[in-house]
This record gives structure tokens, sequence and C-alpha cells, in this order.
């Protein structure tokens, strides 16, 4: 069989084997007695409308049409409510044409991905990132090229951007809110990225695509401006999937959308239909899809996210943890007391605390606090976070 | 962007150019005088079971469990189901720890051979097949080699076949009841098939691994015995999908299993974990993974399937046409009155009949007709067919 991928399975990630640990310590120990803050999965429940509008569709929609094949990149009526959506809320141009629905955001990244590159082409992210994106380039044929973030102010190292784009370079994968940091990207941030990235294509006379992972896009608790990168950049592409704003993580339901600006955009959303066909992802679940065009616009309660991360950011900092101020999602990085996130980690398991160290996410020195749990399961926490602290300066 | 992505999506399939084609002609002179026999999708709804428990589910269980991640795999529970039922209803030994649920058949195909295949090696497939099994194989990055039927009776050819393994043959693909012969495969050729894949395997000293592609598994019409291909073959993998058999195509659910007497099973389904992982597929839809348990055993009304079939074999043979004679599935293959089978579709078309020649399923001189339609379209497309005949023959 395939090496490589047995070697995918088998090397068990990080984050998935600190939440078997807990599992088992659960067992031992009490439920109430370990604090998991390792899994990044939805803690409050899909919005009413959700179950309502399945249960409508389900009672009173043909069986045969709501359960048979839409077109492969899904139904059309579904595609137009979206780009109408996002036309009204972000004051785009986006059309049904250049929306592929997909099995969820990962679907979306390994269609985009395989559509785009050609074997040995490069992938730039930003360091730290979300482990995957490394499998999907790979799938794909790409070379994933990694540029570190400022430290501290985990802000894009812009030079260090231009350095990395290259001939070979066809895609910089951008995620915010952002996982593990929970940052967004400013207006002027994103306005000088892709100030470079169309000066690079120039240079190279080729297409550089920007592609932005947004399941947290609307994961924000203060009046943040998140910028929708089509308003931007031409050639971008969206990948976005309601797992989080909707809490539906399981039901594997997202989009691609291609700038209606992109060059080549008739060719380009052809080539996301044949990766589509290639990889086996030919129409999205469609009772998902069809409960689309009545929940656009709603999300689950998400203040307990905001809830959770001013209690954890105020009372972490106040112990004297140092944490990158997040703006979204629900995580936190925080620097580790020791130059080894794994060996602090280790540490923070002396007080049942699970936290992902940072290594897996391309950075060192740090670990990720997933805060979507319950706010009493932090306030539990906390003396554990202080007496950890106090090992290591008292 | 990638080229053959590209092409794998402009060249559109013949059947859903004449599927398009009949879309337009049925705007045109009305959709009672267009007989599209082009489409393989069911006709008939899912049984009421699959609604009611689908709206139980959604009343009666936490949104938070429903619609959240199960593991990788899928549910544990649910597999286990899986399992109970396949030993109960075959008398085989399989276990939920050789399952993986899968966002529909496509997905388990692409999902096994990625985890089969290395560059370079073969799947052996019989002809006519599912074209997209060229597709699928070409993304493992293997190479498919294929060997026709014998010529009228549609069986293996066996002699054939031998010569085609060597070396480099990791898998042989087989799907019955079949698309687009509509035959199945009996116990003896299953035991002959089985006894030359064990043989070459000794010879060579590798696993090859028969992949059979089960859609259709229920659909038969007689009381024809379907083998059940673990009982017989040790390297076996059934990749299966509830489309047909619940009238689900749309809602992507199916699953991959290994057969647990597999040499190193354990290592081959860490790899299906691996690939599952690099094609963006981990957890299947998990509302329609929880709906699993209560529909097993459950299929939708076959009867109107058996009802089609039997007219449309009487009628045409009574009419002088010459076909494979369908245990299942929902297809007749049946010769075309001139060489090429293109040509033969298109004089059809001048009688409204859109028949899908055999050329795309890698198989010359046929078309297939899909009877998954309204009894009533047939009737009336019967004297459709006389003209048609008529014109070769008179």
């Amino acid at each position: 069989m395939n090496k490589r991928m047995y070697e995918l399975s088998s090397h068990a990630s990080v984050i998935r084997e600190l939440f078997e640990y807990g599992k088992k310590r659960k067992e031992v120990i009490g439920n109430d007695n370990v604090f998991d803050f390792s899994i990044g999965n939805p803690s409050n429940p899909c919005p009413n409308i959700v179950t309502n509008s399945l249960i409508n569709l389900l009672e009173k929609t043909d069986p045969i049409n709501l359960h048979g094949y839409t077109s492969s990149p899904g139904d059309y009526e579904v595609r137009k409510s979206i780009a109408e959506f996002l036309n009204r809320k972000y004051g785009c141009h986006e059309v049904p044409e250049k929306i592929y629905l997909t099995a969820g955001a990962a679907a979306a990244l390994t269609i985009s991905l395989k559509a785009i590159l050609n074997k040995g082409e490069e992938v730039i992210v930003f360091a730290p990132f979300f482990p995957e994106y490394a499998v999907f380039t790979e799938n794909a044929g790409g070379t994933l090229k990694i540029v570190k973030c400022l430290e501290g102010s985990f802000n894009i190292d812009f030079d260090n951007l231009e350095k990395a784009i290259c001939q070979k370079t066809r895609a910089v994968i951008i995620n915010y809110p952002n996982n593990p940091t929970g940052k967004i990207l400013d207006r002027d941030s994103l306005v000088k990225l892709c100030a470079i990235l169309s000066k690079k294509e120039k240079d190279y006379q080729h297409e550089i695509y920007l592609i932005s992972d947004e399941p947290y896009r609307e994961l924000v608790y203060d009046d943040t401006f998140v910028p929708f990168i089509t308003n931007y950049y031409d050639n971008s592409i969206v990948c976005y999937s309601f797992s989080k704003s909707l809490s539906l993580p399981g039901e594997r339901i997202g989009y691609i959308l291609i700038s209606n600006n992109a060059n080549n955009g008739d060719i380009l959303y052809k080539s996301v239909c044949g990766a589509g066909r290639s990889l086996g992802f030919i129409c999205a679940p469609t009772l998902f899809q069809y409960l689309i065009p009545s929940c656009l616009g709603y999300t689950s309660d998400l203040s307990v996210y905001k809830v959770n991360r001013d209690l954890l950011y105020e009372s972490l900092s106040n112990i004297g943890y140092e944490i990158v101020y997040p703006d979204g999602a629900f995580y936190l990085f925080m620097k580790a007391l020791e130059k080894d996130a794994n060996a602090f980690s280790d540490r923070a398991k002396k007080y049942e605390l699970l936290l992902v160290p940072s290594d897996s996410f391309g950075y060192k020195g740090y670990v990720r606090i997933s805060y979507c749990v319950d706010s009493d399961m932090i306030k539990r926490a906390l003396p554990k976070f202080k007496k950890l602290f106090d090992e290591y300066y008292i």
C-alpha cells in the first residue's frame, strides 16, 4: 500500500493525542477534574432555524428532489442565494457561476489546490498555520513554503514574504480569524499583502492566487472589521464552511468562491469542477445544500465565546502569561513558560491542563488554548494555571 | 492552473451532454415528447423510514452531538451496526475497526485507491466499466489496465485477465450489479476470479486487492444470488453507497469495508484513514451517519425497476434488438444497430430517444438504457424504438 498514506494516519496529530489522553484521564479522575483545551469544536448548539428548516425541508419537499443529485457544483439557486447574500453584506459582485459547494472547508481547500497547482509549484503559508495545509498541498503535488509571522505581534512579515515569493509561487493561503492565534488581518495589512502579490504577479507574469480559508469568518467578538478579500484582490479564492458559524462541523457543508474579477475565472472554475470530480467530491450533501438559503446571516449564539475569551485573556494575563490578543475564532495563543512548548504542555498535564504545543502549527514556544468550552470549566481551571505559573516563577 | 483538471471538467461526459440536450429538447417540444434514458438517478422516493428517522433524530438528539465531528472514520456505534448487519446477512465476520464511513461511493473509491496505489502501479477493470474508475485511478497516481469482457455474454475473459496481471498489478475493480450491463457475477465466476488473483498474489509475492464497487447491491430483481466478496477473497475491499438502495444519491453517504481477513488489514485501514485525510474527507456527514443504523436492510420500493426492466427487455427483444439480460441495477445494455454507437445514438435522437453510446464505458457498439424512469414513459417510447429499428431493417 501507499506508505505515505499510512504515515499520515499513524503519526497521529498532537491535538488528537492530547484529546485521547484527556478522555482516558477523565475515566480515571472524573470529567470535572480534567481541563481539556485541546479541541476546536463548537461548544454551543446550532441556531433553532437550522433544526426547524431541516424538519421543514424533510416534511415539505419531494424526497426525490431533496435527496437527489444536484449539478456537480451544487444547486444553482442555492449558489445564487450565497452570491446575493455576500454581495449585500460585503458590497462585492460575486456570481453563482463562480461558486462550488463542497463537503466542508477541507474539501474546499483540497479541490482549490488541486485545481491550481502543477507538480512542484509552491504555496506560501504564514506560520503558525493550520497543519492540514501541508497535507492538502502535498496531495495536490505542490510544495509548502513557510513564512514565519513576526514574533510577538504575529503580523505578517512582509519583508520575508517578498523574499519567499518566486517563479514557482502559485498561491498564498491566509486564515483569519486565525487558527491558532485568533488574530484577524486588518485592512491596511490586507492592502499591503495584495499590493505585494499584484507586483509579483507582474514580475513573474502569472497569477498568484490568494486563498482565504474562512471557517471562522463570523467568530469576531468586538466591533472589529474583517475585510472580505474579493474586494481587495482579483485573483482570490474564498474557502468557506458553515461548520463554526452554525455549529455544524460534522455536516460538511461549505463552498469555494472564485472572485468574479479573477483572470480567466471561467477556466479556473472549470478546473475546480475537474478537481472536484478527480477527488470524488461532486455534489455536496443535498439536504444541507438546501438548508443554506434559509440560514445565511444566522449564527449560533457566539456570546459564550466572547465571555470565555475575555475571562481567559484577562485572568491569564493577570497571572503573568503572555498572550496574543485574539480578535476572533475560539483560540488563544499563549507563550510557553519554557523554550520547549512540548515540555511546557507536559508540565501542564500535572495540573490536568491540556494545552496544544505550537510545534504542530509550524511555530515554537507557544501553546494553543481552545476556549470553545464551558465557561465554568475555565473558572475551575484558573487556579491550575496559577499553580503552573508559580512552578516557573516562585 | 492545472490543465488536466480543466480538461476533466471541460470534456463534459457524454451522459451529461445527452442529459443537457434532453433538457433543451423538453423546453422546445414538451416533457412528454422526449424519452430520456440517459441518467442513472433513482426515480422513486426514499422509504418513509428515512424521512421519519431523520426528523426523529433532529427532534430528539442534542444538536451539538448530532452535528458535531465524529471520529475521522465515522461514529463507532454506526460502524458497529453496519458490521453486525453484514455479518447477520452474509455470514461474514466483519468488524467496525475495518469500516470507514465516506461521503458516497465516489469518495470510497478515491480513498481506497489512494491508500493502495504507488505511482505507476496498475488497476485492472473489466470493460464496459464506469468511466470514473479511470479518473479516480489517475488521481491516485495509478494506471488503468482494461480487460474487455467476452462479447455477447459480457462474462469476464479469464484468459485475458491472467495475461493482464503483472508485477505492477495492485488492484482489480469489479462492479456488480454492473453499470452499464446490469449483469451480476455468479458464484462460480467469482470463485474463479478469486482463484486467479490468489495464484497471482503468490506468483508476485504481494497483495492484489479486489475492490468491489457496490452501489447497486440491493437492486436485483429475481431470486438471483449475489455473493458477498469478503466471503470469497481475503484481500477484498467493499465500496458501498446508500445512494441507490435508499434513493439518497445527493446525500453522499457510504462506506469502505476492508475484509477482516485481509493481510495487514490494520495497516491498510490506517492507510485508508491517511488517504481520507489527504483528500479532505474525514468525518462523513453526521446526520446521515446517524441515520444508517435505523435503515440497514431497508430499501426504496424496487418493484418499479423490475416492472421497467421486464417491460423493456421483453418489448425491445420482441422488436428485434439484442440485449444482455440484466439481473440488476437499472441499466440495459443494448447492441447498436450499426457499428458506430455514437451514430446510432444520434439516429435515435430523431425519435427523441436519448440513449448513451457505450464508447465512454470503454466498449464499442452498444448503448446504455437507464430504466430508472416512469413506466409510462417507457410505454410511450416503445413505438419510437420500433420506428428506429425499422429504419435499419425495412
